[in-house]
């Protein structure tokens, strides 16, 4: 079966359990529910989990229903994530992916709720796919509550953007980089392999990740990237462009997918998994656009 | 050991554990984990998680550490509601428990960061203490889950308050009972036993501080309850003081607590917990304060 369609298929079954099944019910709150829904089925392009899937099917995928679930746990914390960034406390952006924000359709209580539910949502879908494999399914909590929360977290990146003092290499790190370690080291934990050897990579392709939305931030327009554009500038947040240039941005972030390809273990999958590594590095072409773009115009 | 004690202990553990240990470190974003400090250390009752212990001792209690961090996780939880039920898109109250809200004294960017590092920490912890009972481990993070998040927990609860239309069995069972049914169901899972008999413990209980806050926030002053008053009436939320009068809902809050009492499951420890309950029946004596009030002032 295709990635995409266990990714959806997965993440679907999670909302209607938090919704009380298909048909809804009347002891849930539907207004939270329908919420939940424009927090997770917004055409995202699902790369965490993506990415999950591919180490795990590359580690043997031998319990592919925990896999499944680890895929659609990933998500639903990265879902969450964006729901609140968006606030007006954070982004205050009034669109994410071409539509209006969470709390731009359903008001700011429900977003912060939506965010909320969908957190508590990735431990529970875990916990209930245990299945004989319980031992698997607690490493897995641990490793997206690990990657998620405080210190380290993806709740610790942002809130490193609320310090006076900023230690970049943490901020990265956790703020980009958190989830795409948790992608790697979640889909090796599903396959019944140790989670240590595993990191690098997922810290690389946060990396690169972290570098093409500095790029993208820095020179697309609001309907390209389908957010507001210029954030980092107008925020005063660290930004590759604004450190490197256009051109050492995009020569860094080839280095960075090298390397990314270079620390893929050993493993069965290891050559399928180094393929999709390359693929989303050609993904990453609005990049491309960008840089001619600047080029042309004249901008750094 | 007190379980007051058992309970401080834990829960400052988890917090060392969210804030890169005790001293501290550069890689840990500081006015965060000061946050969480503020929203965990303000000197709350504690009261769900000496539910949850002593629910454990009654049921033999053969793993304490898992106990004790099932009663963090259970507070943690807790506190991360508080902290994002005060934000201005809620309550917008500038206190609690006599201090500042957490967003009053960190801003709200760090009071929502809060919640949320504080609800993964709390299955993070789960995660942690499993020792030799992984399954045990597993239930517990799934009952928390599901007395947290959609379409039954906390959240759920807060959801409600944004319907047109209110189902209000399922509003207070999911803003109030969710998380005493989670202590006396965690309880009994973290000793062994099976938690189905031990909800409509948690239930009763939920009930009786439902009408209990009830009666304090149509009754009392700011200053008493330690956070705004009046503030069901002012957000036109239900209330049992407007539907029964004050010695109606006196009376009920009398017959709750006899029939948790009475819904005690046969076990070793079952005269303990009916002991317990009866001495939260006396704690709640503002109530009775309160309705001397109200009578000597005429209110209904």
């Amino acid at each position: 079966m295709q990635l995409s369609v266990r990714i959806e298929a997965a993440v679907t079954e999670a909302i209607q359990l938090a919704s009380g099944g298909f048909a809804g019910s009347e002891r849930v709150p539907q207004r939270l529910a329908a919420a939940l829904d424009h927090a997770t089925m917004s055409g995202g392009a699902r790369i965490r989990p993506t990415i999950l899937l591919s180490v795990a099917k590359a580690c043997g995928d031998d319990r592919p229903a925990l896999s499944d679930a680890a895929a659609a746990a990933l998500e639903l914390i990265h879902c969450a994530s964006l729901v609140h960034d968006d606030l007006p406390a954070f982004d205050n952006a009034d669109t994410r992916r071409g539509r209006p924000s969470v709390h731009r359709a359903h008001g700011e209580p429900l977003a912060i709720l939506a965010g909320d539910s969908l957190i508590v949502l990735g431990f529970e879908v875990l916990a209930r796919a245990a299945g004989d494999q319980p031992l698997r399914a607690l490493r897995l909590v641990q490793a997206l509550a690990q990657r998620t929360g405080m210190p380290g977290g993806i709740c610790a990146g942002q809130g490193w953007e609320s310090e006076a003092q900023v230690n970049l290499s943490a901020y990265h790190q956790a703020k980009t980089g958190a989830l795409f370690i948790a992608a790697t080291q979640m889909g090796a934990i599903a396959a019944g392999q140790e989670p240590e050897q595993w990191e690098e990579l997922g810290a690389r392709i946060g990396e690169a990740f972290q570098v093409a939305d500095d790029l993208k931030d820095a020179l697309l327009t609001a309907d390209e990237i389908g957010k507001p554009a210029g954030q980092d500038a107008a925020l005063g947040r660290p930004n590759a462009v604004h450190l490197m240039g256009v051109s050492g941005a995009v020569r860094h972030l080839k280095d960075i997918l090298g390397g990314a390809i270079a620390s893929i273990p050993s493993c069965p999958g290891e050559a399928q998994l180094a393929g999709m590594v390359r693929a989303y590095a050609e993904r990453m072409t609005p990049v491309d656009l960008g840089a001619q773009r600047a080029r042309a115009t004249g901008a750094k």
